[in-house]
Formats: C-alpha cells, structure tokens, sequence
C-alpha cells in the first residue's frame, strides 16, 4: 500500500528568534513532528515552512499531499490569501487538514470554519490533563482515559467554532478552565481536525501520546479514494422524464 | 414584547428588469415576504436591497435587525468584502441569518460555512416535494408530513455545505434528484437557516407552506439574550491558584 | 398564551429518609424546583413522585404534560417497566424531557439514549464550575461564561452518552476531571435536555443560575405545535405514477 | 495485519418459505453478503441465523466478532431480550453494528437508537436512486454520484431515528418519496450504520455498488484498539487535591 504523504507545515520563526524555543525545538516543531510520524511504516512526512517559495505550499507540492498538519503563531497575516484559497481548495477536494494549537488563529482555519476562532487564553506553564470524550474515535486509538502535560499555555472555553462532528478530547487546566481540545469537521470531501495542546515553549511534541494522536489523526483524516466529486456548478439535464 | 426586527434583504435585479419576474412580484420578492412576516403580532420586518446605500446594511441597521433575510442570484460578486465582514460580526454576536435559494452562492453564506456551497441545478420548473425530515423542530411547526410546490427550479446532491445540526426538509424532484432543503446551523452566537425553494420565475413565496416555514425560521433565529460574550482574544488570570 | 405544563418528577426517598438532605429540602427537591419554575407567568409547574399511583405518570397526566422533569437516584429498578415505556412514547410524540443528575442513570434516559450512561464519580462535596459552550444556544439565555457551585458531587468522564446535538454546558471540578454537563438531543419529536448537577446533599436547586438554566430549558423543550406526526407502520399508495 | 471478523447474521426464514426469495438467495442472502465481502483480503466473513443455538450469538461469538451485520423482518419478536443486551453490551464495548433494510425494527436497533424506528413503506418494486450526500466520507468510497436499483421495496420519511452523525446516502423513488439511507451512530465505543436497500424478493445484495458500501461500512465499523475504557461505574479518587 501507497504511504500517506503527509507536510507538515510550521511558521517556523520561534525556533529562529527565540533562543528558549529553540532550545527546545532546534529544528523547529515541524521537523520533530514529522520524525514522529515517519516511524510509522505507513507515512512518509515532510517539511514546509512559511519562508518557503509560495510558503511551500505549490500547485505541484499540494497535488501531491493527502494531509496537510499547521503550525502557526505569530505571522498569520503574513500567509497570502491565495495560498490560503488555494489550501482550501485542495481540503474541499479531499485533503486532510490538521490544525495545532495556536493556528486556531490562522486564516485557513478560519476560512474553514466560518466563524471567529477566539477563545482565551494564559501563558503560566500551567499543568493541562486531556480526557477522552469519545473513546470509540479512531483518533483515540491506543490512549488511556486521560494522559497529562505539565506545563502548557492554557486556552479556555468560550471557544469560537461550530459544533463538531466528534469531540475526541476535552482539556481540564489547573487555573480553572475547561476547553474542548480534539474536534472533528468534514468541510467539502476534507476532514479537519483541530488538537489544542503545542506552545512553542514546552516539549509537548516530544511526547508520547501526542504523538499517538497525531498518528491516528493523520490516518483519520487521509483522503477517500475515487468517491463522487463535488459539483462543477452546471447545469444538468433530468434523469427521470418530468 | 419587544416585536423581532427582520430585516429581508433582496438583490432587488431581476423584477426590475425581467418582466416575467416583475409579472410575479411587482414590488420585490423582499416586499412579499415581508408582508407576510407582518401578518404575525410579534415580527416587524422592513426591506433592504443591494442597490441602497451600504447595500441598506449599514452599521446603525444591522444593530437594530434581529434577523436578516438574504436573497441573492446574479450579483454576488457586486456585495463589497466590507459588508460581508460585517454582516459576518453581527451574525457571530447573536444576529439570525436565513438564506434563500441562490444565495446558497452568495459571499456571506459561503464566508459561514466554510465550504464552496457549490450544488446542481436545472431551471425546468418542474415539481418539488419537500419531506419533514425533522417533525420536531421548531421549524417544521403547523407543517404536514410534506408540501409541494408545483414549478420550481431544481436543486441536486452534492450540496457542499458541512453536515447540518439539524436537517429540518428533504426535497424530492421529479426529475430524479434529491436535496437537504432545510439546514440549521450555529456560528458563533448567531443561528443559521438555508431553505431552498424560492426560484424568481415561480410564485414560491405566496405559497402558505413557504411562508409558515420563513415564519417559524424567523423565530428560531432570534438572538438568544444576555447570554456570555465572545471573547475578545485577550489574556486572562487563573481562577484557581497554579 | 397557554401556560407551559410542566411535571416535576422525583423519587423523593432521600428527602424522607436522610436528615441531611431533608434539613436541605424539607419538602422535596422538586418542590423547590416547582416553586423557582412557576415564578414565571408562562410556566405552571406541578409535582409528582415515585410512590404516588402509577409513579404520578398516568396517561392522563402525561397527556397533560408539556415538559416533564426527572430526578432520580437510588430507586430506578423501581420504576416500572410499562411506566418508562408510556413515558418513552409520549416524549416521541413531542413531551419534552430534563433528566438531572443522578437521573443519567435512569431506566428512561438509557432507553432514550440507547446506551449505558454510565460516568465516573465522587462524592466529595468540591467545587464545579460550569462554562457555558454554546452562548447562542436558548439554554445559555442570561448567563454569565460560567457560574459556580461550591459544593457539588463530582461527575467524570469518559460519560456514556450518544454525541449531543448541542453540547451548552462544559464542567470543570477541583479534583481534576471535566464533564460535558449540558447535553441536548432529539428523539421523534421530543426535546431531551440533561443537566448534571444537583445532588441531594446540596442546595443546588436552590442556585439562581441553576434555576434560570432549568426555566430556559423548559422553554426550549417545549413540543412543537401541529407538526408532522409520527408514521404509523402502514403501507402508503405512490404519490406519482410508478 | 489480522483479518476483520464479520458476522452476517440473517434471520433466514424467508429464504426457507418463500420461493420467490429462495430462487434469488438459495443460501440466503447472508452467503451472498459473506461472499462479497470475503473477497476483501482484509476480511473474513461468518454466517449466523436465527435458528441457530442462541441465535449464533453467544458470548464466545461475540468476543470473536468485530463487525456484526444483521438482516432480519419479520420475526424480530423471537429474537431473545437476553440475547439483545448481549448484543448491545458487545457494541458499547466497541464491535461494530451494520444494520440492513427491514432491520430498523428489529430489537437491538430500537434499543441503540431509544426511537420508534417508524417509517412508511410501499411493497411496488419501484425504482430508488441513492444520492451520496456525504463524499468524502470511508463508507462513500468508490462510489458515483449516485446509483439506481431497479425495483426495490420504498421506503419514505418520516425515519423516525436520531440526527445522524452523518448522511452518506438519500435516496430518490419513483412513487414520490425520499429516505435517508446511509446514517452513521457511534453508540459508546461502538459504530453504527444502517443501510437501507435490501428488500428480500430483490437481488439487491448481488449488485457491485451495494457490495461496495457494505465493504466499506465493515472497514469504518471496525474497533479502535486499546483505547480508553467506559468506565465501570465506581466512585474515584480525586486526581488533585480538593
């Protein structure tokens, strides 16, 4: 069997700038997530970032992507918005989006849900425990009732999307709040999956369940083959005698 | 009780320069709908069209419009962005949106839902049944099992829209097609309806079904009142000690 | 108007045999939440309780019921077989239905949900503070973006219960779980609404937020007039020429 | 990677008295559906009836199973009530439900979806038409626009089943109905999908695009391994101090 082609795409001016980011991230995020994921036989990752030609994000390059991982903090404005159209055009057509944490923001993900995508938000390293609200989610795969990360910036509930389709995970944060953290969307033939936890600043993609979900969600969100296509618009003649 | 202000907003194109439309709605579909709505003791509807100035939706209007009808076919592209954006703010803070027919295309409804809201179609005039796939709504009140509207524009699958929260009318053609003719979003605060009959040619929106329908939409979508806010994307202070 | 007829149902054993809960609610719980309902001059609240004949849910009552409240806890075998199944059959033919609490355990809200309803739990009197997940949605009228109960029983997940239709309330507990703690759903043409807090040892029903979500549930479950009925099982003539 | 463990369960009774039935399915239409889907190599497909010893669904069978298919009509009554929560159990704890045609009255599907189940039927041989109205989803892979059946048993809405999580398939028919005919449920850990087509003087289960769905609901059926546990109902200790 074919392997998913997976991009994983990272604004990737943290790791540059901030020497506390790229302590922990040398590489940048992008390239850690993308060696998680090539320890699966059935995935082969690789990198794009913003400074890249087009953002990286060619014709050529999306033709050939079946899911798309977004990382983003601090330049969303300076993504163009024709890359952006162009990304949803291939989510519609079938490709798989996976937004992280602070691309919540991002125009893409925006443009995907329709409405504002704010929520609030605290930098304190405050400890996050992720419950699984749907167990039976292929996302959920492999993961305990509920696993932890020690210190992550915190996003609270009310969070500005639509209802989702699945609600795999649910974060508890020790300052108070509560926040729905793994949701599911179809947008056109792509799946969306958003997962909340990832600060620049913490190791959280170094570990082990996230990992895990990030696996099962590229599996989930991989491209159905040869399935009917969206309409061109036209018109068309009646199938019945009317 | 405060009346609900309805706001039904129309292109306002085709009546004045087709006579075939005209012969049907002298005054505007928006004119005629709106009567209807007034029949009711507790709506107050007035009229906007893409001509007036700001497209009639201007800041001072929107605040005071409850619930904004859209009508739209030929000219979607001459709504300015600004508008849009707009109309997109008072919807995600509590504003209802009902979006008839063509404007299944129009910048707003696509700008909501994410998606390319592309679908087939064919101006045949032939007959439509539309099912209550939902008799439990508040949307399908005073309706029978089903209603029929003799000439109407077809609509067919693939709607591409998300997954509606709920799927109040499915409608069968005679020509062999079928379609999710009534969908009920939320977005933000704001609570969205898509109906789909209500062709310029066809006398649709005199029909008392279609306008028991538009009824019971209009009264759903109300704003929900003083309920929590949007956040406003700034940082907070734990509630508990971290 | 016709006022809202609304059945509050409680076990009502606790408040007799345990002095802590009957020092709490000398007349029952559904006596105080009776009494926080029927403050509003479009609801008429009356009770009903386990012991009573027929549980208080002869086909007269439920006939005459609009929307039917359920608290329950230690007695659910008690309650009889043919009682839940005539409770069912009205709640699909339109009566809306608020299980509380303890109630998800109930021989009604399984059959209603088709699940096991089972969650974890802790009754350890620690604070809950219930953030409000969807402020468009009718429930969510006149709240803040969360309230508090100082003293409550601990519900946790994973809770095993069918994806909600609208997920209105998100829980929060100092022992570090969270609990998805307003719930909506449609079964036939009935509302369901289940709400979690509220146990016997605590004076929640008593919480003015508590009893403003409990009034705006009632709104929002009432039964939809005159709409499609249910299919009665029988063969039906083509409407078109097959 | 290890086989998926189909069991096609089939009341089988028509097939023994009615020679109409038996000349389409001499072996019964579960060893036509076992067939199709045992030339997947991914698949191992079983057969169990009704007459078997405890209906050929015993705890060892079950544990065995992951994806159970059931075909039945008109002799639900006789399916065991212990054997139905037998059934039930398997499915919450993860083992995948695939229920066809005159199955939506069958007990296990009445008691995961806590509804009626009602719809209204015509016996006509007519002609149905299957929209897909979800693309992009596992079960719609392959698959056109749409495809027809020549002559199948109508049936028509009302469905009285919950909003599904998604809508794969609507179907057309002749006589002036439309059905929802692909829903998908996920009911605790496990999924469901009802599928419609299948009426028993038809060939219905001989044709590649049926084939085809039920090849691809097993897949999406299918348990998600080692993920969280529903929870057993016992108290908890706190996580955090309290």
């Amino acid at each position: 069997m074919a392997k998913l082609r997976v991009l994983v795409w990272n604004e990737f001016r943290h790791e540059k700038k901030n020497p506390k980011v790229k302590k922990v991230y040398p590489k940048g995020m992008h390239d850690v997530i993308a060696k998680a994921l090539n320890k699966d036989k059935g995935i082969k990752a690789t990198l794009a970032a913003l400074d890249d030609f087009e953002h990286g994000l060619t014709e050529e390059v999306l033709k050939n992507t079946d899911v798309l991982i977004w990382w983003a903090h601090g330049a969303h404005k300076e993504v163009k918005d024709e890359i952006v159209d162009r990304v949803q055009k291939y989510v519609l057509q079938g490709m798989g989006l996976i937004v992280l944490h602070s691309g919540h923001f991002s125009k893409i993900f925006r443009k995907m849900m329709g409405t504002s995508c704010i929520l609030t938000w605290r930098e304190a390293g405050e400890k996050e425990r992720l419950w699984v609200t749907q167990p039976g989610h292929p996302i959920a795969e492999g993961l305990p009732e509920y696993f932890e990360l020690k210190h992550e910036e915190m996003y609270g509930e009310f969070f500005d999307v639509p209802h989702p389709e699945a609600l795999v995970f649910t974060s508890w944060f020790k300052g108070g709040e509560v926040f729905r953290s793994g949701l599911c969307y179809t947008r056109g033939k792509g799946k969306i999956f958003y997962f909340r936890p990832g600060h620049e600043t913490h190791p959280t993609y170094y570990d082990k369940n996230i990992q895990q979900v990030l696996k099962n969600a590229v599996k989930w969100a991989a491209p159905v083959k040869n399935s009917a296509k969206i309409p061109e618009g036209v018109s068309v003649k009646p199938i019945e005698k009317i």
